[in-house]
């Protein structure tokens, strides 16, 4: 599989909330090649803490990317038949422009200087980086969680640039449970001394406030059922309860170990911006209805839900289906049998890879 | 309705972790009267944040107690019929000893020095007061959430001493996600350099991360769909996004005003304590199955649980009644339906109340 990994810069981009944000880089990976009508493109989106390493193994961190099972040579985004792209958001840590990046003004990371961002910006600027590659329309975009919510966004806003949508495990708008779970994060985060305002650069960053927030998180992403499959009620490295505040149980250890490995790989400023933007994100907002919300898309649809997931529970992806139907779009709808909860987008992939190939290949075929 | 407030002090108390506490203090109310017979005595059982004050007004606050909806003359639980007790549990922070009571060995408060508690240490301390006030048989042990864990452990325990058990919204034991729970809270506290190892008494309290962690739980405590009937996307105070980190969200101010207002009636110490002490609790551990571990009790049960409740789903109580069902015990259940998620128990109590009455009649009835 041919990749690159590339930065690129563009002088501006104007932020829904007025402000503009000048210069801006967009870190990003392809995966697979441009055929010479530019009609292959994909466009892969990443969940909150994910970034532009989708696929492949990455020279830096010799790790896979977060969807290495589905990006590759005869995966569901076959790289053999279609050119993938994936770029960190907006707001990242991942080398696009965020609150770690150095404001050119001062000097000195932006930190909470960084204006406030919206899932509509973060699409702006990657419509941008599709421009600049040349890429007048793209075969498809696709993702799941908050990548759903952009794959989304993209087909409203850019209804000539987007032939097929696919978002899973995502929602029009997001809930109040939705939201609260991240603004439990967000205060963790801000709760710890060491955040101090958000102008840790240089010092300690908010290491335990960022682990709570990710424990929260991982619980989220996970079902009851995969839990009690997962861990059960096993002790972890002892017979019996240490009767003492030390790890007893092995989901313990589990919770304590990934949140305080987050924190080697996220920056807590981008958890608040992006978390934020998640928490703005609402298509109907002004346009009275779902049905409204979506009716400028062009786009064909594959929505796709898991039985599981709480998080992102199924109705919301029935009611972007329905409302989609209701307007006469063309739209495929899935719910997959899985007990993984949230997390199934990502590890759960087998239906989902061949829902996701014959989908865009039936795409590729229509617009030939 | 007659009530009373008192204290019960007794000079010793073994634990499961083989230490002894000495002395020990138990706060607790009584409603209603005790009969010659002293046959018509009901035990009410708190859950995690609740206290002995369970219903009436009270003198100090001014507040209702927290089953107050279920407690007094025609109520479910009917003070002209009945003599119900409520008692704070051990390790708690309302006049029961617990971690933030003095240590009489060194005059300090015990912190973390107080010895690591169970439900089995809970219900035998309100075994011994239930004994000091000359009931030989309770007619009826009940409670929701953690009430609902001692009213099992009381039928199991003490099989001789109780005639009916009503655990509501509860589970024989904790599952893995409902110990993760508990887990993220204890970090959250334990994080908050103002803990400062559980000695922070004379001192500020860790009141930040108690705070974040009494927002996780109202989350885990409500449901999705009572969140959105409750809070929606409503915005709090403002027309449009601040595009801050300041609150946007009404639930955003509802969860940080709940957190804000939890530290000033609840101990951290005894957060850590008692949520060690949910998760602890498996009735079937050496037991083999939940039928072999239920099985000594001789009361007859009611078990309820409610349909949005996902923090205490139904099928933990349907493994209960099933096990229970196998073994030919008297259990009667009743999945009831309500928006309120986890919560339902304390505040949509309609239903639950003319179970609850029914049930007990009928036992003191079969008493009789």
């Amino acid at each position: 599989m041919i990749s690159e990994s590339c930065t690129a810069r563009f002088d501006a981009l104007p932020l829904d909330c007025g402000a503009t944000l000048a210069p801006v880089e967009v870190a990003y990976e392809t995966y697979g090649e441009l055929n010479a009508a530019r009609s292959n493109a994909i466009l892969v989106l990443h969940a909150f803490s994910g970034d532009a390493h989708a696929a492949g193994i990455s020279p830096e961190t010799g790790k896979p990317g977060w969807w290495d099972n589905m990006i590759g040579p005869g995966k569901g985004f076959d790289t053999n038949r279609y050119f993938v792209l994936c770029s960190n958001v907006l707001g990242g840590c991942r080398g696009t422009t965020g609150p770690s990046s150095i404001n050119p003004a001062t000097g000195c990371p932006y930190a909470m200087s960084f204006p406030v961002i919206t899932i509509g910006d973060m699409v702006r600027l990657q419509k941008m980086l599709i421009d600049s590659l040349g890429i007048r329309r793209l075969l498809a975009v696709a993702g799941g969680s908050m990548g759903g919510m952009q794959a989304l966004q993209w087909a409203v806003d850019y209804p000539d640039a987007v032939a097929a949508a696919i978002p899973i495990a995502s929602t029009v708008r997001h809930s109040a449970q939705q939201i609260a779970f991240n603004e439990v994060g967000r205060q963790a985060i801000m709760a710890d001394p060491d955040w101090r305002g958000g102008n840790y650069y240089g010092g300690p960053p908010p290491a335990r406030g960022l682990a709570v927030a990710r424990m929260v998180g991982h619980i989220t992403y996970m079902s009851d059922d995969s839990m009690r499959e997962k861990f059960g009620r096993r002790l972890r490295g002892k017979e019996n309860f240490g009767f003492d505040f030390d790890v007893d149980f092995e989901v313990e250890s589990y919770l304590r170990y990934r949140g305080s490995q987050f924190v080697n790989r996220f920056d807590a400023n981008s958890y608040l911006y992006i978390t934020k933007a998640m928490d703005y994100f609402d298509l109907t907002a002004g346009r009275g209805s779902i049905a409204a919300a979506l009716d400028p898309a062009q786009a064909r649809f594959l929505v796709i839900s898991f039985s599981s997931d709480w998080l992102y529970p199924s109705y919301q992806s029935q009611e972007m289906v329905r409302a989609l139907r209701s307007r006469n779009h063309d739209v495929a709808y899935v719910e997959l049998e899985s007990n993984y909860g949230h997390d199934s987008f990502l590890v759960d992939v087998a239906e989902q890879s061949a829902l996701v190939a014959g989908f865009l290949a039936s795409t590729f075929e229509k617009l030939a």
